[in-house]
């Protein structure tokens, strides 16, 4: 691999990404087998420092690295005394001093990651920055779908939801058109300005009008916690509007693909019935996550 | 051992039980003569998940993974942003989908662990159900007193105090009464139903009329957390009806064993004299505690 | 080493101060090429107990116990169930039962440590107790200066600032003088008593009257959250009064050696050209302090 760090999806070639699927197949076929322990990172440091919580993430993470043989030292800052007056640029300086060989970094800042790296000699790989990206998750959403569909190439992935303030859709877009794949982006006008058309993939308001003929469905969430409620004006209305209920359920492609990043409302873009059926893989996502993550530790340090 | 997941005590044979006490035996004394590290469970990986704060039963358990060599994962949920919104089966899926071996689960909730296992295939170890069970807690009082008594069969015990919301108190009920020994509890009408008869066991509201027969006395914890208030007038009288004092001391047996599952609220359920005295086994109780969930760790994986 | 515990500077003969800095000097090289784990204290479990939150000590004395090969355990008790009504006392003797062999306890309480250490089998390090010591600090800040100036004996160091809130200058006074250093300190008489010339040090309020002189410059930080502002009228006159801005950074000696126990308030005590100078080893510091406590955990250890 060319980058240490990875910040978004454009650290990574075509050859890069095909990398990491291959490493990250072989150790998710190891962990399966009960192998759950690798000296690959044995004199490693690895360090969880996030800004945001994020339970799920940062367990991924700490699994990835504790599985390759890393020290892993987790920091969350929202409950942290580094909080009180110290800046960015400070507090990664001082982790460096402590000799940390790759940090895992949170923010609700966009950019934050690259500011960090910019004081320090270890990798950083972002694990998620504001609204702007967050490449494992796409990643692991692209293994996923190249697992269930043999490649990206000419595939035709339907992103629905919150585009606006999604990372996850961000970061989903700029891997998928890199590796050939057609998006389609589907949400409220308010969440889904026209100017998306500018990465190269199609708009629509309209889910119904791809639903049929779409080989990936990637629900995101809505995150009720950031008061999207301005954006549409009923959770129900846009359950109604956008969700996977049944009946939409029923009109997909009998070999469709079913994704979301959890964590799931069940009852608002996803129903039950989609949410448990044969054909999501949802899952499987966060298997192939720390796979995925173990795969970037390994790379980006080897 | 028949079952991998330890609910209640009526997951375990007496066999069973009697082999959890000789493999924590075991462990004890490989701990005490300074072996703190073994390979047993080192391809493993343990999730504590705390719904409820912990820091005692939490510690004990990371030490139990961490000395046989596992992975220990830390998950408190009551900080966690695993909190908005999933559901107890969506969270479990998610984390077996990480490939955890063992769960410990700490939750306010009766019956928790076992909805969480139906969705998971590692295993599941209770640390306390609402006001259900704790079956670790009992295990290692019973040790205790197989330590200091030679046996269960027969033994004479009494548990006072808050009867009615203690997962204690059940666990050591139902463990103790498989084994043979002969208990009793005390407390007020409003903390001790007399329902509690059909168990088996003996109710009275008068702990002088046991002070002085009984071989073992387990003095539960006044949960002043919990608001108990409005079951006892007062703390003072808490104490002078139910409280292990200097003068109830006096007239216990010479060869008396003084449990408590801690932490003690001293002055109130026991006096400092009594938590001091050289027939209080409460520190070998948490010391047998990291030897109990060594050897339930173990088994339950083996 | 005589003491296996550390509370105070005196608990360290001048041979033992030595010792620490040839091994700490040891670890520092070890984890500059690489070497970041060993096997010392393999057999070892080392226990976090923060009764007041410090990420960054915490973070450094994690990192020192895993690199060492301990299992180490956070306990933070501001979020902790410990809290809610066991004394210390109680604390320590269950952790004890745990056997623990080294707790590094930081808390709000000066001689908290020293208490602690009266119920436990294990060593205790002190990570600051109130506004009493904090030895590995001065320990840390000794060695930079021993690093740079090859000895203590006659150096003129100036600590600056809060005195009479600062644990860190207390343990840096009793070390300096131990050590055979000329020790200066420099505040306003509000933080700094006339008595604090009982420890054989010189005291002033003017910080231009040792600027041109000293070898080390050790800014104390402001510490902006204990309310200080009655202590002093402002940050800008504080800041004009002792900070070290680019003036005074003009008048120091060419081979000055600038030093803060961070975090820094950045234009407050110390200016953003002193802080980012070639003369500062502020970060230097931040690295010896891993080296220091892998030092003394290894020797209060064997």
């Amino acid at each position: 691999m060319k980058n240490r760090n990875i910040f978004r999806i454009s650290d990574l070639s075509k050859e890069d990404i095909e990398e990491v699927f291959r490493t990250a197949a072989r150790f998710k076929k190891e962990v399966r087998e009960g192998n759950r322990k690798f000296q690959e990172l044995k004199e490693k440091t690895v360090l969880n420092l996030f800004f945001e919580n994020s339970t799920r993430t940062r367990t991924s993470f700490e699994l990835a690295g504790k599985r390759l043989g890393a020290d892993v030292i987790n920091i969350s800052i929202a409950t942290s005394s580094l909080k009180k007056g110290e800046s960015l640029m400070d507090t990664a300086k001082t982790l460096d001093a402590m000799h940390v060989d790759t940090y895992i970094i949170r923010h609700s800042a966009a950019g934050a990651p690259q500011l960090f790296s910019k004081y320090v000699r270890g990798n950083v790989i972002n694990a998620g920055d504001g609204a702007c990206e967050h490449p494992t998750q796409a990643l692991l959403d692209a293994f996923t779908m190249v697992e269930q569909k043999g490649t990206l190439k000419d595939l035709n992935v339907a992103i629905i939801g919150d585009i606006l303030h999604s990372r996850v859709a961000r970061s989903n877009i700029h891997l998928l058109n890199k590796m050939g794949a057609n998006v389609t982006l589907v949400g409220p006008n308010t969440l889904l300005p026209k100017s998306f058309e500018s990465f190269g993939v199609k708009v629509t308001n309209n889910i119904d009008s791809v639903i049929e003929s779409v080989d990936v469905l990637n629900m995101l969430r809505v995150q009720m916690e950031r008061q999207n409620d301005s954006f549409f004006p009923t959770l129900k209305e846009y359950s109604e509007l956008y969700g996977l209920n049944s009946k939409r359920l029923e009109k997909t492609k009998k070999d469709v693909v079913i994704m979301h990043p959890g964590p799931m409302n069940r009852g608002v873009e996803i129903g039950f019935e989609a949410a448990d059926c044969n054909r999501q893989f949802i899952l499987e996502q966060v298997e192939n996550g720390v796979a995925i993550r173990m795969a970037l530790l390994y790379l980006t340090l080897n």
